[in-house]
C-alpha cells in the first residue's frame, strides 16, 4: 500500500504591480503535490500500478492489437503524440488532439470536455471507441483479457476477483496516478531556488500573472482551481471572437462541452488544460492546429485577452512555460503477460 | 565499454535411437550465450545502447509519429506484434510477419528473405519503406533527429560526430544485441537441472531430434547452425509440395528468397526462423497464416518431413518449443528527448 498525498505546498506570493494605476493583484505560485489523492474505493498498491501499467502498455487491448493507451499518450514523451490528432484502429482518426496523461490525476475531470469524471471513467472510453480502440464491446475486452492467463492471475491477486471492465479501468488509473512531474525549474523556483529561472523566464512568470492568464490557468498544475472531483473548470475558448486566428486554426467548428451537454451556454467551452510539460505537447488546443508554442502563446492572448504581443513577451511567456517541464520519474519496462502458443487480435 | 561474448557452452549430447533399424545421430544442444557478437566497427557501449534504445522505441522516427520499431517488435512483448503482417503508417500491410527482435542478433542474416547481412542493415529498411515506417528517404529521417537537440549532443557524445543514417543503425543494432533471452527452462536442463522440462517436453525434445526438425533448426538459437555474418541458412518450405495445409495457408504464393535473388532455385526458400520464444510469436510462418503452435507444429511436419503426427507427439514438441521461452532482462523505460515547443511530425 503506498501512503496517500504528502502535499508539500510552498507557497510564495509574489505582487504584481501593474504598470500603469494603483492595480495590484496577488495570486498563489504553488508547487506540484509529490502525488493525487485517489478514490476511496481505488486505493493505490504496487500490484495494481504494476497491472496497471501492463495494460497501459498492451497493444492487445485493441482490436487489432496495434494501439495501446500509450500509443496517443506516450508516456516515453510528454504524455500524448505529438500529433495534431491521434491516430486509432485502421488509420482512424478524431477532431482532437490527446490531452497528456502526464499529471492528468490532479485534473478533476477527464477529456477535453469534461465527460469523464475521472480517471477510471476515462479509461473506459478509448477502449470501445471506433476511432480509438475499436473493440465492439467492455465485454470483448473483458474476454480477450481473461485469455491470457497472467492476467487472470493478476486480477485475482490484487482484486481478488476476475477480470472485470472496472478493475480494468481502476488498475490503469492507478498506473495514470503515479505519472507525476515534479522538480520543474519553476517548482525549484517557487521553494526558492533564485537560480532556477531565468531572467527571461521570471519576466515571462510575471507577465502572465499581470495579464490575467493565471485567471484559468490557476493552481499547481496551471489548470484551475481545485475543485471536487467531476466538477470541471471551463472555460470559452476563444472568449474574444472574430480573430484572425480563429478562422486561420479553426478554432470554433467543434463546440466542445456542448458536444456533451447540449446547453447553448456550453458552446466553445473546453476544460482548461494544464500547463505543466506544456513544452512537450505541441501541436496546441482542442484540434491540434498550432503548431509551435509561441503561436500557441499569442493565439491565447488575442482570443483570450484582446492582446498584441510583442516577440520579446512572447519569448519570455514562452521560456515561462518551458520552465513548467518537470522531472519525469524513471520507469521499469512493464512485460506483457503472453498468450502462449495463440494470437488473440483480429485484423 | 561492455565486453564481447563470453559464450557458456555447456554442451549435452543425447544420442537419438531411431525406432526401427540401428540409424543413430547425435546433434549437440547448447544454451544461448549470454551476448552475441558484435561487429568490429560497432563494439557496445553504455551510451550507445542506451541511445539505440531511444531511437527503436521513438515514434518521431516514422513519417507520421505513429510508428517506431517496438509497435511491430514489442520488446514488451515476445518481440513481434502477434499479427499475421504488420501496420504500418496508414495502415498500410505488407505480406509478411513480423519476426521477433528478441536473440535477432544470433542471426547471420535478417528479414524473413535475408535481404539485410547485418542489424545494422536491417535497421534502415523500415524507416523508409513506404509500407512500414514511410520517411521518404534517409535524409529525411537523418533531419528529422537533427532538430531534436537531445538527440544531437547523444550523437555527438556516442559517435563523436553529428547525426548520420549510418550511425542510427549502429545504436538501434547495438541495442538490439542486449536483447537476448538466456536460462529458458531448455537452458537450465541442458545445463543439468532435470526438473527444468516436464516429461512431456522432454518427449518433445526427443522427437524433434528423432523426426528431423533440428536438421534445419539446430544450433542454440534453433535457427541453423553458425554461419559468418551474411550468410544465411535458407531452406525451402514446403519442402514436400501438394499438401492440404499449403492451398489452407497459402504457403507457396510469396517466393521468399527468390524475391531478392531472382534466381529460380531460391523459390519458396525462407531463412530458418528462430524457436526461442516461439510460443510467444503467433501467428506463424512468413504469412502468419497460422494462428496457433500446436498447428505450425502439424503444418511443419507434414511439409518439411511428410509425417503426420498424432496429438501426443504435437502435444509434446509444443511442450518443449514452450520450454524454449527465456528470461526476458528487465528494462529501464527510456525517456526520449523533446522537440521544445514544437511538433516535427507530418499527417
Amino acid at each position: 500500500m503506498i501512503h496517500g498525498p504528502r502535499v508539500g505546498k510552498m507557497v510564495l506570493w509574489i505582487v504584481a504591480f501593474a504598470a500603469v494605476g494603483a492595480l495590484s493583484v496577488s495570486f498563489a505560485f504553488e508547487s506540484l503535490p509529490n502525488q493525487p489523492e485517489f478514490p476511496k474505493d481505488n486505493p493505490q498498491t504496487r500490484e495494481k500500478i504494476e497491472l496497471g501499467k501492463q495494460l497501459f502498455f498492451d497493444p492487445r487491448l485493441s482490436r487489432n492489437g496495434a494501439i495501446s493507451c500509450n500509443s496517443c499518450h506516450n508516456v516515453m514523451l510528454g504524455g500524448e503524440d505529438n500529433r495534431p490528432n491521434s491516430v486509432g484502429v485502421n488509420d482512424k482518426r478524431g477532431g482532437r488532439s490527446s490531452p497528456t496523461v502526464w499529471n492528468s490525476a490532479f485534473m478533476s475531470v477527464q477529456f477535453w470536455d469534461g465527460r469523464a469524471a475521472s480517471l477510471e471513467d476515462q479509461a473506459k472510453g478509448p477502449l470501445t471507441n471506433p476511432i480509438e480502440m475499436a473493440m465492439p464491446e467492455h465485454d470483448f475486452v473483458v474476454a480477450r483479457i481473461q485469455k491470457i492467463p497472467g492476467y487472470v492471475s493478476a486480477f485475482k491477486k490484487v482484486f481478488g476477483t476476475g477480470v472485470t471492465i472496472d478493475n480494468v479501468a481502476k488498475a490503469i488509473a492507478s498506473y495514470e496516478r503515479t505519472l507525476v512531474t515534479t522538480n520543474s525549474p519553476y517548482d525549484r523556483f517557487v521553494r526558492g531556488d533564485k537560480k532556477a529561472l531565468s531572467q527571461s523566464a521570471q519576466r515571462g512568470m510575471k507577465s502572465v500573472q499581470a495579464m490575467g492568464c493565471l485567471a484559468c490557468h490557476s493552481g499547481p498544475n496551471f489548470a484551475g482551481p481545485k475543485l471536487p472531483v467531476g466538477q470541471g473548470f471551463f472555460m470559452k475558448f476563444p472568449t474574444i471572437p472574430g480573430s484572425t486566428y480563429e478562422k486561420t486554426y479553426n478554432l470554433t467548428a467543434d463546440l466542445g462541452r456542448y458536444e456533451v451537454t447540449k446547453k447553448d451556454s456550453d458552446k466553445n467551452f473546453w476544460r482548461v488544460p494544464t500547463w505543466r510539460n506544456v513544452a512537450l505537447t505541441a501541436p496546441y488546443f482542442h484540434n491540434g492546429s498550432v503548431k509551435t508554442l509561441d503561436e500557441a502563446v499569442r493565439v491565447m492572448a488575442k482570443t483570450q485577452l484582446a492582446k498584441d504581443l510583442s516577440e520579446h513577451e512572447t519569448s519570455d511567456i514562452v521560456a515561462f512555460l518551458e520552465s513548467l517541464t518537470g522531472e519525469f520519474p524513471e520507469q521499469k519496462m512493464p512485460r506483457l503477460p503472453a498468450s502462449v502458443g495463440m494470437t488473440l487480435v483480429e485484423d
